[in-house]
């Protein structure tokens, strides 16, 4: 079992990497998306990385309830999350309380019996946004990636689709 | 003979780094600029960039067609092509087909007989930019330095000044 | 006595990363704010930080004069700056010469007898802001980072919480 963390920019390789880290463990892999197909740009997305990814996934919709949802598809093959930015994003327009959530996901990890991928973003590299929404937006998943970094057994930072270790 | 591909984000010291690998290697270097001096702010950058290279370097500019300019130019000295993702750039105002040329661009790399060091920006890894077209240029940009970087033989990262190497 | 630079996006942990390693320094550290409470965000910021230091810092707040406050506090503990892209904008904002200011921070390195941290931001990682002042500042920063990194014993870059070696 292993905590797997996946970082990086747009566009950066992260998803593929993480498909191929999620498929060397045994047993059939689990996609959990926690993207939701809300407009043509998503739904091309969406499209774009399941023909990438193939056939031979179970596929999960998880907008909001992550960590009941890795609870219940526990012992069975390495579940890949794509991605965790997302999620945070799907948290704050419910108005959940997203600290909690990420507190309770690191919590939950090392309990888990089968292996988690979980793929981010770096959104803190560029110059600091214009309004307010899109600074907490950034700051909340600076916090987050820390969190879920030191919880993780191993962390790859993708650049242009090539990994850096940094745990 | 060798590609080299020198990522980073802006005022990095990506362009210095891909000076110092290209004139590494024997032969007089060709600097192949994919800006267009078409406002002052460009032009300051270009001059501040050509004081600091000297004048012992071929120089063409190629906004567009940068695979026959690699391949009338080859058989020299190294080529340094500063920057991949102003070329992206041009090729999308010039609605270009930059998919087609990105993968023609990586399909004549490894025909090449002299050196080639491309710089390239990371732009992924700030906030989701608010309008539809910057989002398309850095998904573009992104695709572009995975493909890139998946046809050259030595990849580099570099903040501050300084390079890490990713490949 | 080192001079350490530790640079990331917003929210990375460099803070935290900074100040372990100012503590491994023997002496009372000093605390070298460039921010001012001039409003409620930053003020929520600062007291964070203040919390989770400690308060066996000595603390120091310099929006502008860096140079003369770290040779009047040279021959103590370490001091911790934090952080560079603050004091620069600060500089910009009171019109003063930041090119001048950063050479000679850089010159005044290598003659102070304690240890030195310092806290930077990357912001050019994002897609070309929109705005001219955003742009320059983002060029300041890159100059910024690449004249102390050069001038630093060490570099360390943070990505969700980890550190990565550059120098």
């Amino acid at each position: 079992m292993a905590v797997i963390l996946i970082t990086g920019g747009a566009r950066s390789g992260k998803s593929k990497r993480a498909e191929t880290r999620a498929r060397a463990f045994p047993g059939q892999p689990v996609y959990v998306a926690t993207a939701e197909a809300l407009d043509a740009e998503m739904e091309t997305r969406i499209a774009r990385h399941r023909a990438r990814r193939g056939t031979d996934w179970i596929e999960r919709e998880v907008p909001l309830d992550l960590v009941p949802a890795l609870i219940a598809s526990d012992g069975g093959g390495a579940r890949l999350v794509d991605c965790l930015t997302l999620w945070l994003s799907n948290l704050m327009h419910a108005e959940r309380d997203w600290e909690h959530a990420v507190s309770e996901l690191a919590a939950v990890l090392p309990r888990l019996k089968s292996s988690v991928v979980f793929v981010t973003n770096e959104v803190g590299l560029g110059i600091v946004p214009d309004n307010a929404l899109a600074r907490s937006f950034r700051d909340a998943a600076g916090i987050m990636n820390q969190t879920v970094a030191a919880a993780a057994d191993e962390v790859e930072f993708v650049v242009a689709g090539l990994p850096m270790k940094l745990k």
